[in-house]
Formats: structure tokens, sequence, C-alpha cells
């Protein structure tokens, strides 16, 4: 169901859903078990050297490899060593991301790969059409991790890249259940990719603390932060409130950076120091009240989609006066 | 068609859209073509003198009177006289916003009057039901004018609404085209509010030159701005830059406050003063080029959105291997 367009033909899934590349989150047994429930699996190799990677691929492999996918940005020294490691393991969908989408978009196709970028604008999107990609994922305003400067969120954001480009449009940001599922679909995307959502599932790496903790907080918010630097959307714990005060007294750039660190999304999300790990999460979070396996959400998300297709069924309102 | 639910019953309204109640944009001729044309037709009483209200009021019943409301923001001091103004001359919806839903809520509901509150959070929401409305609007972060601080987007806001009342959900914020609006239906909510995109409609009060503006800048964003004090979504003119220049430099409060002044609002968007002016506006603006009739606009969604709902129709994939 919902799946019968050009392209799940082009990534051999069965349902229009991407398992989105996340750091220190998404590795094999994650990737492997979206795509075995027919949807795009998809490791985030921003935080791993090249041996972890490979153990990360081959675990994916080993548990399904119908579709996966290995997301790379691109301001990663090691992203082109990436790239050809993942692709001598057999991997031929490359997610870019955090740089130009002409850096290794024709060597990508000239190794008969699918290419798909990562953009937050439909003039971004229109560059990545021209630079040759197959797909663009367009990320809006709610999403967590990275985010793009103008705000724009994906109900806006969405329907404008449609617009713009003739390629399939994969949506993010805001997407986690049935209801966003079908509202993606609507806004004209061929496919919807979902972090948070599989983020709290069993098979994600993130540090079971972390999983506890979004369970357990649905009231407290997330808040884009560090605009003048990288853009980032962050739960607020306590190391939010450290950078939000710098902010907040308008701190120079630098001391930002300086405090910002390193490591510290290992800290947080992979290690569990909810305190003063950095924790990137998107705004659905606070929707999200279970963790079950990535098969569970994948059937529970399409059956459900289809019911709430069937109770839209438009009929005219006949009692009108 | 859409059209078949409790709140279109209760509102006699044949599409389950409603056109926002807009400070200087929404008066009666827009209002009244509204109604006209089967939605709800609002009037913004925000800035209107009681004389102007009655005015607005008795234009919008002279055109078409089967479904009319008036939007008041209690914090304005006149607001009761607007409500018992209003009663008078025949209204029987009412839409406050920002104030206690408790403060007119009953008084309204002991007159057989509906009442629907505007609001930004599923908590809030629920402060609206026990207070006794008959429907909440829910505005996403995307939307124009003022805002919720919790930055919590359409998507994610409206089905969070959803699951935590049992009265209708009206969306706002990021919806404008049939997309969007199959898109508001799909998260559950039982009608969609349009701002914006009535806004640049021929019957809006809002200055042709800043509809023209909105018309020729569709790369020019807009952003929340003034959190500190009353977050308010501006286009991105003179006023703004001013505004942001104060905020990047930690100017307090009563600097904000001063610079803002008094009457800019209508400066700028109903007199036209499109540099020293306070425009107010949706970040959909960006995704509209046309100033259509409020007719046509409505026929155009709901023709679209059926047609688009057929697209939709789930086939499953058969080709997957």
């Amino acid at each position: 169901m919902f799946g019968d367009n050009k392209l799940c033909k082009m990534l051999n899934i069965k349902y229009p859903i991407i398992q989105a590349g996340m750091v220190w989150v998404s590795g094999g047994k994650l990737a492997g078990a979206a795509s075995k429930a027919g949807i795009l699996g998809v490791i985030g190799a921003g935080s791993m050297k090249l041996d972890v990677l490979e153990e990360q691929i081959k675990k994916a492999q080993k548990i399904d490899s119908t579709a996966l996918a290995v997301n790379i940005p691109l301001l990663y020294k090691l992203s082109k060593e990436q790239i050809d490691l993942a692709y001598e393991l057999g991997i031929r969908i490359f997610i870019t991301s955090a740089g130009s989408p002409k850096l290794y978009t024709k060597y990508l196709k000239d190794k008969n790969c699918i290419v798909i970028h990562v953009t937050s604008s439909a003039k971004l999107a229109k560059k990545c059409e021209d630079a040759g990609v197959d797909a663009v994922i367009v990320e809006g305003f709610e999403a967590g991790g990275h985010n793009g400067r103008d705000e724009l969120t994906s109900l806006v954001l969405v329907p404008q890249c449609v617009d713009t480009v003739s390629i399939p449009v994969i949506c993010a940001g805001g997407f986690y259940d049935a209801r966003t599922f079908l509202a993606g679909l609507a806004l004209g995307a061929s496919a919807v990719q979902m972090g948070t959502r599989f983020l709290l599932s069993q098979e994600s790496r993130a540090h079971e603390k972390y999983k506890s903790l979004l369970l357990n907080e649905p009231e407290t918010s997330t808040e884009l932060v560090m605009k003048s630097t990288v853009p980032v959307r962050l739960f607020k714990n306590k190391f939010y409130q450290e950078i939000k005060e710098l902010e907040n007294t308008c701190a120079p750039t630098e001391k930002l950076i300086e405090h910002l660190g390193k490591g510290r999304a290992k800290e947080g999300m992979h290690l569990g120091d909810l305190d003063n790990g950095e924790l990137e999460i998107g705004q659905v979070y606070s929707s999200i009240s279970d963790i079950p396996s990535v098969e569970a959400i994948v059937q529970n998300i399409v059956n459900q989609a289809l019911s709430l297709y069937q109770d839209l069924n438009p009929t005219p309102n006949e009692s009108h006066t």
C-alpha cells in the first residue's frame, strides 16, 4: 500500500518510508531491521571510523540486504573513504548531506549508484537536481539534529520542493505515525523519512537511559539553537541550558564553539550522559510513548494509514442549508 | 466533500475551512465572501473600535450571513463591549484568543453561542476544553501573527491536541492549498484555518502594496521574533531588521517595546508603509502566487483535494521482491 511509486521501485522498498541516518543512533542493527521490514534502512556514517563503518554495514547485511543505504555527511574528513568502503561492501544507495551535492554525485552515478541529497529549501533542492541526484530529502524546522537556517516547517517546505523539482521528494521532520505519514504523502512527497520514531525503537543504538528520558519527559520541549554557528535542535537538558545562557547573553561565537567542545553528541546519545551530553532530537519525541521493534512500527503505520485513508473518504455534506 | 463532520454541522459550513480573523485584514467584505463560499467567515475585531466593528459586521451580513464569526483578542480593552455588540447584531459564533478561555466562555454559552478558543499547545487545549469551549483552533509555529513560545509546528501540534481533547480541533499555521488542506485533515483536524491564503485574496483589507510585495518577494523569508515580549512572525522588511538588530545585540526588553511603538501593524498591513510598518504573515506566503476571489480559492482547494485524495489511493506494490 502507498508504495506504488517510482521511488519505491528505485529503492526496492515495499513501503515509502525511510529510516533516517542518525549519528550515534543508526547502526547496522537498526538499518538491517528496517530493510527487513520493507523500508529503506540507513546507516548513519557521520560518527564512524572506517573499521566501525565496515562492521556496521556487515551487521546490517547479515540481517537483511534488500534496501540498505549509508548516510555520509560530506563535512566529515573521511567521507570519500567512507563512500569507497561502502561501495566495496556492496552498498549502492548513498545519502549525502552537509556539503555540496556536486562533490560526489557524478562519481557515484558513474558507478551506477543511487544518490539522494539532504537539503532544507526549494532553491537548494533545485541545485541537487541540477547536480544529478536521483531524489532529495527535504528536512523541515521540526526535525532533530542539524537543520536549515530558514526555519521553514515541513508543511511549507515540502510542497515548495515538490513544485520546484521533478525528481522524487522525500519529506523529513515531524513525521512519526500513520497520520503524519499520510500527511507527508498528501503534501506530495514520494516517501516519508522518520528519525526520532526509529531512535525510539528496540534496534536503535541510542543509549537506553536516553530512550527512557524521552519517554518520561514529554512536556519538556526541544529548541533549535546555535543558529550563529551550526543550527541544531536539542532536548532541553543541562547542556542545552548552558548553550542557551551563552546565547541569551550574546556571548561571542568562539565561546559557544568552545563550550560545545568535542564528542558531546556521543557522550549524550550513545553513552547516556543526559546532563552534559548533546541530545539531538526532533519535536515529535513528545508525541511518542513506546519503544517497539522496527517491524511493529512499520506495520502499525501502514495499517493505520490505510484505515485512516478510508475514514477520510470525502462524502458531500448534503445537510448544508 | 470532506465536510460531513460534527464541526461543519455546528458552524453551518459546507467545507471544513475557516477564514482566519486577522487584525487589519479580515473585515466584513472578506468574512461575508467566505460565508458565501461555504466556509466560516471571521471578522478580526482586534483593531476595531465599536463603530467600526458594527459597520464591518453589517457589511458582512449584507453579503452573506450563513456562517459568520467574530475573533476577539481578549487582551484588547474593549473585548467585552465587542462581544456584546456582536451578539446584539446577531453573531452567534465567537472565536476568542490572547487571554484565558475561562473569561467569557460561560457568559457566551449561557447565551447559546458557539465558542472557539485559539491556543498553541495540547496542555492549553485541554484547559480550553475544561472551560467549556466547543472547539479549539491550534496554531503552529509557521503561522503568521502572534504565536506560542514552544515553537511546535502544526505537524507536531495537531496530532498532540487531537489525542488530548475530545472536542473538535481546527488546525492553523502552514495551510493554504489542497495538499496542506488534506494533510490537516489527515492529522486529525476537523477543519483547517487559513490566514495568509485569504490575506492574499481580492476581498481582504490588506493594502494592495502589501499584497504585491508578498507576491513579488517569494524568496525573502519570515521569522518569529520578539520572543522575550510578544512573539510574532514578521516579513523581513526594514522594521523587522531593526527589531532583529536590537535582539542580536541583546538590547533590553523596554527598548524593543519602545521601538515597536504603536500602530505599526496598521501602518504596514493596512496603510501600506512597507518599510516602517509591522508586516505579520505566515511562512506560506512564499508558496502563494495569485490573488483570487475567496470563492475561487475555496473551490480550487476542495476540487483539487478531491482529485488528490483519489491519487493517493493505496495500491499494494506487487512488484516488491
